[in-house]
């Protein structure tokens, strides 16, 4: 990638000067498809110019001090990472909530919480993605906490969240799938019509979330290209999430729709993104299990599905699958990490060979991860960010000190 | 909360200037009454004037780099964060001392420890609370080795200690509580005559520390307030700790009697604080199974004071408790996270409709405690704080970069 | 220590100027004996630099963002803060991958966690020292990761590698511990001659590392002194460090040589550095062992080792021993935490009345790490540090406000 110029970082700053973003102040993320237009490009935007602006080693701090908290109910490399490097980016101290060193079990109430943990807090990263009607569920409870908190003057500041991942959607891999997709492709103007392989693929895991291709199904088809989603019988995801992408590739001018392959899928596909998950109605049950503590039948229900799965081993992304490709160079696409086959697992979701050439693509889409959060971040924090990055620029603050 | 003006804040600015501080320069923080009044009056002003300073968006980062260590031998939510805010709010960076990551269990000494970690130190926090006779002396026992560290020029500066909690008081908790009812009453010049009842509470736990209890009327008899503590035969606290309340309200023109029920506590009380903790011998008993590691015994134990505290269900701040206060409406304390009977167990300290009414000073009160800890952090490390405040003002450095 | 004058570190700037150090920059650091002497010295100058400049209250914050990665395979107390420490001195925050909350253990390979974590990170500390042929090739294996991640765009700064600890060398320590010698001494001009015995020690526990007396071995012996070398037999180091000792020592002047008794190499030591270390063989036999999870015979050996040790106790640092060295009082080294006779153990490394004695130099000797790592950074991440630390001299930014 080259590095942005100044001038094209002030020209993307004059875009997001278009864009209509009057209602992402101090206003949390939870779904791509609560955002409008303006309001996802102007994320894509605000991603770009941070990373132009270090790129040309200009600081972004605009805390001088405050605090991220981050709160991950499931472990986490990549996006524990990119929340700490965003925070950093802009200045903030990322502080853990760690559930296991809190007094969390012992009594105290979500509300209670994420007051507690708020009085320096200028922005919550929360990822809560185990358990179906759960972790939407939690980010908005302690949204109205905070909320319920800065009104009554507890809080001196209302932080705002960030979905970092939930049962639903994971806003923050899915933008940044999007926009390592728009560099890949040249421009947001070069998509129409591009085919979007969503698909099931077998893995040696159970219980996979479905945020990822709930999410990408509810944002690739705002780009006016064709996305399918294939799955074998059960694999459900959630109806809402298949329901919100059937209108935006309706509003966008792309479309929509189901196959029951994975070749049809992949059949002249130009983007395809293989992944296992597990079906929403045994994410339903699962949840239960777990409520009502039976974990004899939750160990019965994951051998279950686990024998199931195996069924489905030949949805993998082969070299063979990827032949059936748009010239059989279709762009792969995986929120990482992937179970490949031979080297994390004997069978798994992609060919060793296929995942060893996308390397560099796979690695670039993760890339955009910190600043796809950072511009989150900073377009809920400050009412003007044009203004705001303009200043950055023109004050040239230089990230890492010159030694001449 | 209303925002502090400018000139509010230059105001107590002036007010800091007419109290002898010069042996807080330093100098750690253990007990509360090992300060003066005005050492304590101090604080408070100090933590109001960086709230004042946050509240008006200046940054209040007197360190440019430098570490804040904490030392956390117990869960933690609440004093974890308000350590780290306190921390962030000034500049300094936590470092955590995870003792199970750490290579202390295999031969390090206290001593060795203590100086090994604060080569870039310049605070230390420390919360030890679990076993009477402990925490306070593993906390001085820190402090000796780092002045000593620092004598022979191995440290380039010596850290100073704020008690987190330990075995006899917990100082940034019981302040927070005190500086949240000086504000309650529109202060403190408001406080004298007004009843306290630090009331034993039934909860379904055991070994909950006495630290809470011990400080709060080792603090509030200094108010010129008639402190009032209630418990159960057998809960009593360390008898020092009531040699102290006696004789800091003979001092302020308060009082200090021990009453034998909840009831006759909250007659008229203006303020309750009703907590469980476990009695003093108890904990002592304790802390000489866990040297012996008779574990055995110790479950005993646990059986034995889990029965006893069951007699004493009726220990509980129920809305027919609360109606015997001044008219009915005393102020409700706690240092949270609260047994709350009905939300976090079957029954517990206090009734789910009393503890909803006080939720909002309740989570005011907590909300000091990042201030309270800044500010015994400043008065450790400056000599001139009310020079380094107003600087702080005058400069008006921004914490969160404007964007206009 | 007395604290440096600016014209002292100016004079320090000065001599930095005279060292080749042209191809440190953008480099790792692993070993010692990779480094050329003016590298090395430069180490220790730059070390000192920013002590100096810490000393008179100036900020070396150079970086305004970024982060430090610090990788722990192994539990640490004082190198994990002497890096927390390094970072925050220079302006870098530490963000630790814990690989317990990480998804490593779910088929991310190497390649692909370093660039995850590096997306932002300037430099990554690695401590990895428990399996022989393994924790150096891993270094390398992130290093190689993350070049290729900086050659395809993917990270936009090569982060550069410390070596925390390998399976071959402890270069943040020995380099620590030769800076604390050359101020004891007053001067590297002083160590000619000077005999140094690097010896086993008994302690009753199994598997410590080689890396240290390695790395003494093969860093001691640059400066010009006879470095003896004793252990039991079979406790062998790795024959490719000795082999690098006597490269060393011919070149500078001085002596390496291998004896058969604690007692002839304490015979009129100037410095003794006695340290308990497993075998090489059984290092082997132990990482054979792991791999192959044959956990029944890795018991068996820890066994049948510490059987063998127990032969050895004899090898302690007793007063007695102590007579033997030069006017019976060479100087103690040793990296901590001690197994110190009747203190940390029954039987250990030292006698509590030698360990005591020593605890001045000892203290002081850990304490150049942070800088020495400190150093490290700086020398891989500037091209011209000399410029930029008079850059620092010049500003005189405080590090902690002035109140006055």
């Amino acid at each position: 990638m080259a590095k942005k110029t100044k001038s094209e970082i002030k020209k993307r700053i004059a875009d997001l000067r278009k864009l209509d973003i009057s209602k992402m102040y101090m206003n949390d993320f939870y779904l791509t498809w609560d955002k409008t237009d303006d309001e996802i490009a102007a994320v894509f935007e605000v991603a770009e110019i941070l990373r132009g602006l270090r790129e040309n080693n200009i600081s972004t701090k605009v805390f001088d001090s405050g605090l991220g908290i981050s709160v991950f109910r499931d472990n986490s490399t990549r996006t524990r990472f990119s929340f700490a490097s965003a925070c950093n980016l802009l200045g903030l101290e990322v502080q853990d909530l760690d559930e296991k060193k809190s007094q969390i079990a012992h009594g105290e109430t979500v509300r209670e919480t994420a007051n507690m943990i708020s009085f320096m807090a200028d922005i919550i990263g929360i990822r809560d993605d185990m358990y179906i009607g759960k972790g939407h569920t939690y980010q908005k409870t302690v949204a109205d906490s905070v909320q319920e908190g800065y009104d009554k003057g507890i809080l001196e500041q209302r932080p705002t969240i960030v979905n970092l991942q939930c049962d639903i959607d994971h806003p923050t891999q899915t933008m940044a799938d999007m926009l390592s997709v728009i560099n890949y492709f040249g421009g947001v103007e070069n998509l129409k019509g591009k085919k979007v392989a969503m698909t099931w693929a077998y893995s040696p895991s159970y219980g996979k979330p479905l945020s990822v291709p709930q999410g990408v199904i509810g944002l690739f088809t705002r780009f006016g290209m064709d996305v399918v989603l294939a799955h074998p019988e059960g694999y459900d995801v959630m109806p809402e999430c298949e329901k919100v992408a059937e209108e935006n590739a309706k509003k966008s001018g792309g479309s929509f729709k189901k196959v029951a392959t994975m070749e049809e899928a992949f059949k002249d596909a130009d983007i395809v993104y293989p992944k296992s998950w597990a079906s929403f109605a045994v994410m339903e049950e699962r949840t239960k299990l777990v409520e009502e503590k039976k974990f004899d039948e939750l160990d019965a229900l994951e051998k279950k599905c686990l024998e199931n799965n195996a069924k489905f081993k030949n949805w993998a992304c082969t070299e063979d699958m990827m032949k059936l490709t748009k010239d059989g160079k279709a762009l792969y696409l995986h929120c990482l990490p992937a179970d490949i086959t031979g080297v994390s697992c004997k069978e798994g979701e992609v060919d060793a060979s296929v995942f060893d050439r996308y390397i560099e693509p796979l690695y670039k889409q993760a890339s955009y991860k910190p600043y796809v959060i950072a511009a989150m971040i900073l377009l809920e924090r400050f009412k003007d960010p044009a203004n705001l990055l303009e200043k950055l620029l023109s004050d040239g603050k230089e990230r890492v000190m010159s030694d001449n």
